[in-house]
């Protein structure tokens, strides 16, 4: 067996924990020697231990010379079971296989480095694209203290998120929508214009087993949303208003009164985006879905402020020139100076088809 | 071995002989019996044996109580070598396997009549789809006498054909870019509107290895289109204006001057693209590629004259209220009238993506 075979089985042990280690990243380990599987790990709940002492106690003797892969860089700093690296090297391990290094380049590298000075092989960079995208929000989070920002928007083929009087219900089938639900427990927030409250008065839950709902910012630069909107009455989940400084101050008691935060942004006429992420990043939001709608979409964009996109296009055409589009704004000038995604892929979900990728700012 | 495997074999047969069969369908056959299949046969050339008479002379006297495995319903008129129908029962054939029936609904279901009176077990619509598809030119040619019009559009993934200031090139990347090259070879026709001959100035051929280069249908309801355009004037093809009652006397003259073909629909301001498809269809092209804005776009599709969709996607996202769409003009009012695409497939090609599919109107 190679190397991708072992950290395979670490991600995917590293995966199953998704949901129950924040606001610590996913991490899974494996120890091998003479290709016979000795130990295999996961952190679990933060607090509890990480991947690597998990796969250290069950291999136990048997790790001495043997080869560890795990799935992030071993820790160097003293947490409850002290530094994984040093862990490692008291254990002997010959040689660490590791997928990527600590994301937050200050620390990157400390741990390889208590390997290496103890005269353990290292090699990193096996399944590496895997392993980020795994702890993609965390991977921010730790270093820029702001959330993870992914954009959902469903469209038909011809690129349409509404025809031309605004009828959107429904462009993509069950499945694609339940894939949404999904995505939404996945997120801490969930972000939509005041429009989308006053024409839809969604109630932008998770409406899966189990799903966790998240808080719902609603971008509203006059403070014109209507206080019997279900994100205002329903005590479903959190409701957080952004607000731009020539808000209605009156309405702003009536909220704050229904138990709805009110937050002001610097913007003077629209809700400042940069400070609303600053703001959910030190209320310790890592991860925001937006689901608004192509203006919103393209404030946010132009400010280069969304992560991921994902996608859904259904099998359907409606026409229109002024059917809206999920980016619209200004738009860039030059398709020489379009943004390009990475990693983008597409997976037919349902009836409908699913990108997800990367914009490259 | 099942049906589908022996009529798979009989498609691959059938689809080798891609582009030479015209104005032919491409059918293949194969011949099996207890296991071991004693004849292939494909129809090669118009004027040369249907695939069923090859087949069935590499059987020879094997044929007799075999089976029949044949892409298309066999024929009953009389052609150069006699209904192929016939042909099956004067061989001793047991059972015919057909994968559809004639696309002529007026003559299908005559040779399959032909079979079972002559006491031959017919099974019908193994692998169907594939068959059609692989005919999808002739079956509606042969019926309507009307070219088979296929859209081609490229798009950034949020739907944009070109950037607010008009910019294009490119959207997609080289590989997607030959790939319609290659359509343009395998389609007649190729459509566009004056605007993309005034603005770009197109050659409008195939520039592949052997590639056809088709007749150039411009739509232009004035005869705006620049002499000197390279459509006019390149002799690389032949180039067919269709313009509207309200045009240009004198341009027309000056264009027929070049060898320019100039047609006069009975549109009153605009080309009336039914009258388009109506000419084109009496002078035999059997197929047009739509490469054309999304104004004249729309006013297909709201005709309902667009049976199939090829849509480049392209990971990149530009933005912009007034970007163009591929498919503009006025629209469909509710989401709930939309139309549907069946079969909508989607492939990598390069870093792009290609979508396919046929609108069910």
């Amino acid at each position: 067996m190679n190397d991708e075979f072992y950290m395979q089985l670490a991600l995917k042990n590293a995966q199953a924990m998704k949901g129950q280690t924040d606001p610590n990243p996913l991490v899974g380990a494996v120890i091998v020697n003479e290709n016979r599987i000795l130990g295999v790990g996961a952190h679990m709940k933060a607090g509890e231990p990480h991947a690597e002492i998990h796969a250290l106690r069950m291999a136990g003797d048997h790790a001495k010379g043997a080869t560890i892969y795990v799935t992030l860089e071993p820790c160097s700093h003293h947490g409850r079971t002290g530094p994984c690296a040093v862990a490692l090297v008291e254990a002997g391990v010959k040689k660490v296989v590791i997928a990527t290094l600590d994301p937050n380049p200050v620390v990157a590298g400390n741990g390889v480095k208590i390997l290496k000075d103890a005269g353990i092989e290292v090699v990193i960079g096996v399944c590496e694209d895997e392993s980020r995208q795994m702890n993609e929000v965390f991977n921010k989070f730790i270093v820029e203290k702001k959330p993870f920002v992914t954009l959902k928007a469903a469209t038909t083929l011809d690129g349409k998120t509404a025809t031309r009087t605004a009828s959107s219900k429904w462009i993509t089938a069950p499945d694609a929508r339940r894939d949404v639900h999904q995505l939404r427990s996945e997120n801490m927030a969930i972000l939509v214009g005041v429009n989308t409250v006053a024409e839809d008065n969604p109630e932008l839950t998770s409406r899966i087993p189990n799903g966790r709902n998240p808080i719902r910012v609603i971008l509203d630069s006059k403070l014109r949303i209507p206080l019997d909107a279900k994100v205002v009455t329903d005590q479903q989940a959190e409701t957080w208003v952004f607000t731009s400084e020539n808000y209605d101050k009156e309405r702003r008691k009536q909220l704050e009164e229904q138990g709805i935060s009110v937050f002001v942004t610097s913007g003077s006429s629209q809700v400042d985006p940069e400070d609303v992420m600053e703001t959910l990043g030190e209320k310790l939001v890592s991860s925001v879905l937006i689901e608004a709608g192509g203006t919103i979409n393209a404030a946010l964009f132009e400010k280069q402020l969304i992560d991921k996109v994902v996608l859904y296009v259904a099998p359907k055409l409606v026409g229109g020139q002024s059917a809206p589009t999920f980016l619209e704004g200004t738009g860039i000038a030059e398709m020489g100076n379009a943004v390009e995604l990475a990693n983008l892929s597409v997976t037919p979900i349902g009836k409908d088809f699913k990108f997800t990728g990367y914009p490259i700012y």
